[in-house]
């Protein structure tokens, strides 16, 4: 299906890694409704992945880039504009690493040296791609970025971890820079906080499985999925939400407002009455 | 512009009063992505409107009903599932009157027969109406319910008076009702919490220039218009969206992120500085 | 346990009914604190509760009063002043009813007559007592008011039924009317939104027991009990939160910003692998 | 005026400067309810302040420790244990200092290594806090620890800089930390998001002053003094709220849900039309 809601825009695409990735399902909406894009990732994060599929797949370039490199991230901004030829209309961020998780690393017992690389890699380096697109003047009037974040920014879930910590930082990092960016360029800046995903990235967690079933219970409408994410994400690429900035925009099937389903309610009552 | 967005989808619109009002801009937009829909107000707000001509534009009927009287509105969507031939796919709920904004009538100074009154108009009427439609078993599946809502919901803006209160009710009624239409039906329930926008009704409120002015300077992007709003809807009733349910979705440029932007400080220190 | 935080101070409590409640446990607390006050309650509630005995306890004079009544209120607000022998320093809203709930009807099949009911007791009641005092110039400055709320005014507890949206438009009147209250009168208003509590109130909500155990697992400290929100309510009368105003402020365990606790999250795997 | 709120309570303070901090002023105010405690500051801050005179005053000692040594922290805790004869009951985290804004560099210009040194001094410093409490075992049940905030976490106020990020990430950390310091020790964690407050170490902002103006025009109750953050820190350690936890809790006249003040609005009008 397609609308060609983004006929003519050109974007960057970040965080690509295979087929279960929100960065890729979001690649091939895009590439549906029109628009043109550079792909990148991690050097490190592209041998893992397929990547290259995906650019063939949508006839995309990919510029690998470290996206807490500045260095890296001026290279990648500057080919994109020649390689789409002209300036950005979109930007996808979509990036989170945390060492503290994949060491098995305790959120009371972390390892400051992972937790402060794990801001770097998920929080900061937003930060740094704006910065970069600002600087180099690079976006479009009435562009649009989007990073990926999670309610784990507003409230705890355990086995998030220092995750939690630097999602919050990268929704505030949104709308610090998005008044910057609204002031100056008419660019508007938003994170979509998505329901727990089973993508590869995620599957690291602890109990993942578990927690995207109770999140479903929850959920009045079920967890959104990798595929409603993409289609999310063009809606807020596309000049249908032009003046939505600064916001956090929950993907979630309802989870977010919901304080308890009758669902997950029964499940905890029929566990108490077992034991 | 059209992207098809609509095609197929039938729905009702409340609230379209004249070419100001966010509802006629709404129903224009929807008109356009190929949505049909039934156009509704209270009796006495059509002898006051031009809602003919809209109908005329659009290809639609009108069915007067008066959204606080609940055989009204089963009369309504029955026979609009008449007209389209079907269930509902699209609602929007565009409301609000303060009786005690028109009389002049300080918030802390209220007559509470107007004050109960404006919350059954502006209020417990979204209520009224998915109750009226659950009941008819009368929306479709992945149908999505959006009411038109203000920051005043949040935040004290001295002369939005009472309606602040029924707003933060219209929002609850958002949530609660979204619950179980989602659960029930797998229909979304959301509010958009617009910039003030110069309607008809809302030229009104005392010093609503100056207000619209400031929020303006306020925001990074400028105040959404109704044309904005009209886009976001399309947005919320469209496929794209269809796991985003129990939300409050601002479009205000960003106001309600900003705590202060550079120009309203220089104006204020201007201001203090002069006198 | 004493620290004489309220000497001298004076003040109304609305909804004591037994020794269960909130209301009641406050009063006991603000009597020991030092603070003397009249009781109030509405007449109907007055004959099946023992707030005798805590007039007595208290060294506290009875004014009945139905909190939906404007006269009443006034009689109420003259006539504590002259009893206390001077304008007023603490006020607490502990009121809250549903018809639907007691009824039975469930919240997508509504009496709109109980609802419109229900509103004007729970929430406008807030309105009304605030308006009572405002005009009678009532409240001595920092005076404090605070009325009690719950987290379904935030998010979706499906049970709770329209007592949401009332809690929502009682917290909303509470910013309005604090704005107010605050810069004319240097009065501060707030909500306390309270864990669930085995109040003789709450008792009636169909699986409250279940819902108190989930709440407690959910909450990092546990459920805050009525002890402990009298024990906050004495903090928001003292001069030590003398710049804290119109918010709504959790008294919870901490259950608000936790999306999931490990405990419920093993529950909720436990339910699932049996059956 | 003492009430014996912290009779036998221990803590730790860190942050005072001078007699314009917020850590100072509190920590005079929990001398006078009672409660001993150990000062500590980083060494470079401590020769820029006054700390012994404060110390003199309190009766307390003087731990030097850098925030964002886990080694001095340790050193800090298990000596302040000494001192104090046993365990914590309090800790008050009033720590902050960006080198973007000392060195004059825009948000869109950030230099990293100032914003990771930043973030480590202002944010994860309170983790590294919270981690060394928690491994030593150091705190009592029921104990309280709170960590100063400000709006901008929420909220864009342009010259905050990276200092709003920074304040995110802190409150995340007061949830993350909080939830298991609740779980497993009954030790509640807070934030306090206080008014601007005209600090030695706030007076380095860029038009400070007419910021704080703005903010009491805004605020309905006016600006929160050091002074009313030093009454509702010492609520906060008091067995007064034992059951608040993972909140962030405004502290600034009702700022934070005024959308806009009569005062600013006249302003801003009286501004646009001398121009």
């Amino acid at each position: 299906m397609s609308y060609n809601l983004l006929k003519g825009k050109k974007g960057i695409i970040f965080g690509a890694l295979d087929a279960n990735s929100i960065a890729w399902k979001t690649a091939e909406r895009v590439h549906e409704e029109g628009g043109t894009f550079v792909l990148t990732n991690a050097p490190v994060a592209m041998r893992m992945g397929q990547i290259n599929e995906l650019a063939e797949k949508t006839g995309s370039q990919i510029i690998p880039a470290d996206a807490t490199s500045v260095e890296d991230l001026q290279n990648l901004v500057e080919k994109s504009m020649e390689i789409l030829g002209g300036k950005i209309d979109f930007v996808l961020h979509s990036i989170g690493m945390s060492i503290n998780v994949r060491k098995g690393n305790h959120y009371t017992d972390q390892n400051y040296a992972y937790t402060q690389k794990g801001t770097d890699v998920s929080a900061m380096s937003f930060h740094k791609v704006m910065q970069t697109l600002y600087k180099a003047d690079a976006m479009n009037e009435w562009g649009s970025i989007v990073g990926l974040s999670y309610m784990a920014a507003q409230r705890v879930f355990p086995d998030y971890n220092d995750m939690a910590d630097n999602k919050a930082y990268l929704e505030s990092v949104a709308r610090s820079f998005g008044y910057y960016f609204g002031k100056d360029k008419k660019v508007r800046v938003n994170t979509i906080s998505q329901s727990p995903t089973p993508t590869t990235a995620g599957s690291g967690v602890k109990g993942f499985d578990g927690f995207i079933a109770y999140a479903d219970k929850m959920s009045p409408l079920g967890n959104a999925t990798a595929a409603d994410c993409a289609d999310y994400t063009v809606a807020m690429f596309s000049d249908l939400t032009k003046r939505v900035t600064l916001q956090n925009l929950y993907n979630d099937g309802g989870f977010s407002n919901t304080g308890v389903s009758n669902e997950v309610m029964e499940a905890f009552i029929a566990s108490e009455t077992k034991e």
